[in-house]
């Protein structure tokens, strides 16, 4: 793999808030984005997305860009988040995958043995070259406003192959884990290397920043989190620090694993709704008895009360941003994606609202 | 509702070490049962129940006792747990619900106002007779062996009652929450007593212990569940305590709210996989300062495990008994149910090796 000069790939965002808070700095405001904020809850993406499918979306340029900017331009959001799915770099890399509506991602021929493990073929930076290309159009289009790329995490892309598409139980990927676990470190070290090819491509097509998701981590305990999936997650975080761009790390239903998410190279933890953000922010710094490190968080608002009244949003927000003041720096977020339900004023209500806020 | 004399309405078991293990007495063994051990797992459960829908079988005497004997007779378990559903005691009561194979339960006419919620019939105790009668049978048969009651809590009622049926996100549930805390009181106070009159009937004809259900609370942050749910299942837990049996509170994703779910009123703490028995055990020692209160807790094997080579299997078992010696009483358990898939003979394996360990 050629190694491109990514530190120098980018534009200078110095006023943006997202940046700075991300980065631990000052913010001129709080700044706010949404996880999905592209995607179904939006009319505009209805239309848009109404005659192709999600994963050709995933590889045209124009449409995806249209897509991540349709956000930043109703909600005024502080970033964009690159639009795309945890499968992409798999479906890019040849394996026979699909997102069927109402389904989720689904596998011709899930990974069972370690056979399977190594005809899994490897992501080539070509392969990616529609998504760098819409990253491009972005970057150029965005103007002040920061680009956040996108990564599945190895666990969870190793849950879909594995399984053949979502799990509530993720009972064969654990299976494996616990039966064989050299099989399961070689699948994970091969997916490691797809999402560091994937994010590599995105940061040196221009990305102000990325978003690893590890969505299933929480189905796993502390010490499997750290025995069987931190040290590939670390790879990919590891692998793209030459970049410099504040590396976020989300997952739901990490109460336990929030110091763990962070060891494995974070530089802001996205916390789900469990956890209230000065609780995680006491977590993470109890984690690191050096004193050195400032912990900066992420996330939070649950996406369901999106459904209640606006009184009952407000009082959440309003904790939210009073919780968040504990951390060296606060990017206010939900504590997972968006509902397609949801009613789209309700988030721009709720960036004007977390806007009006001090920044103490 | 007459008040039996529910304390003197059961047998006595002196010797049961799950009695002993769960009021923190010293057992002859480490006690051990499985959430789900009757079911899809067995073979002859699958050959009993073949011509006879879910929810009947629940209505059934002899049917449900043949069912809640089964695993008793093949595995050896230290305690039956009633064959049951959550949603038995909303079905008794006359409302129109149903268990839809691959789906689970689905509500003819979902719970969305407060003319709803006041429409919502109560439970009789005589509407759950058929229950109240297998447990008799099961008191008559189980010899030694214990027999747990069962009943969902409020919450997870409540979530099916307003979802319609099983859901991920439960956001109407959290909207009604938040948006209309006076109507939602109004339905867990209904619900509370449904599960009230529910367990009052199975004490009374003789179960020895109880569990009480909240499968979905940890979809709540710990505030919460203290607002509005913590008061609700406490009346539960108060309302059976004249029977003075062990009462057991078991939850799945409960990372944050082990304490509170203590504190609703439990005698013994279930633990997922999520969080080590020690770990559980010091979190509720330091919710208590007192000092005078000793954590007994069940759970924390990862059902998923079990499909794993019995290796792998095995490790588990020794770490959570290891694990579970900090407690004042500790009951081996999966962290959540049965899987279907699962080998009925890793069961057995499983309850051979805990009662091999020495009781310290």
């Amino acid at each position: 793999m050629t190694e491109p000069a990514l530190a120098g790939a980018r534009r200078v965002l110095a006023e943006s808030p997202f940046l700075a808070a991300a980065r631990g700095e000052r913010p001129s405001h709080i700044p706010v984005w949404f996880m999905r904020q592209a995607g179904r809850s939006l009319p505009e993406y209805r239309e848009l997305r109404k005659d192709t499918p999600m994963l050709d979306a995933c590889f045209e340029p124009e449409l995806l860009a249209e897509i991540t900017m349709q956000p930043v331009r109703r909600h005024g959001v502080d970033a964009a988040i690159l639009f795309s799915d945890i499968v992409v770099p798999l479906k890019a890399a040849g394996v026979e995958i699909d997102i069927v509506a109402g389904t989720g991602p689904v596998v011709a021929s899930p990974i069972r043995s370690v056979a399977d493990v190594r005809a899994l073929p490897p992501l080539l930076e070509g392969q990616v070259d529609a998504v760098a290309a819409g990253v491009k159009l972005l970057v150029s289009r965005l103007g002040q406003t920061p680009l956040i790329g996108f990564a599945g995490a190895p666990f969870t892309l190793a849950s879909y192959l594995i399984e053949g598409g979502p799990s509530k139980h993720h009972e064969r990927t654990k299976a494996l884990m616990h039966s064989e676990p050299r099989v399961w470190h070689e699948l994970m070290d091969r997916l490691s290397d797809v999402a560091l090819t994937f994010l590599r491509a995105q940061l040196a097509a221009g990305v102000d920043a990325v978003q690893l998701f590890d969505s299933w981590a929480g189905a796993l305990s502390e010490r499997d989190y750290r025995e069987y999936v931190m040290p590939h997650s670390a790879k990919v975080f590891e692998g793209i620090a030459d970049a410099r761009v504040p590396r976020i790390h989300f997952g739901v239903g990490t109460s336990e694993l929030l110091p763990s998410m962070r060891e494995a190279g974070a530089d802001v933890v996205g916390v789900d709704w469990r956890v209230p953000l000065d609780v995680a922010v006491s977590r993470l710094a109890a984690a690191c008895p050096a004193g050195k490190y400032r912990p900066i968080v992420q996330g939070n608002l649950d996406p369901a009360v999106l459904l209640a009244s606006w009184d009952g949003v407000e009082r959440e927000v309003r904790r939210i941003i009073a919780e968040g003041r504990s951390a060296a720096g606060h990017v206010f977020n939900l504590g997972h994606g968006v509902l397609p339900e949801t009613d789209p004023d309700v988030l721009t209500r709720i960036v004007e609202l977390v806007h009006s806020e001090p920044v103490r």
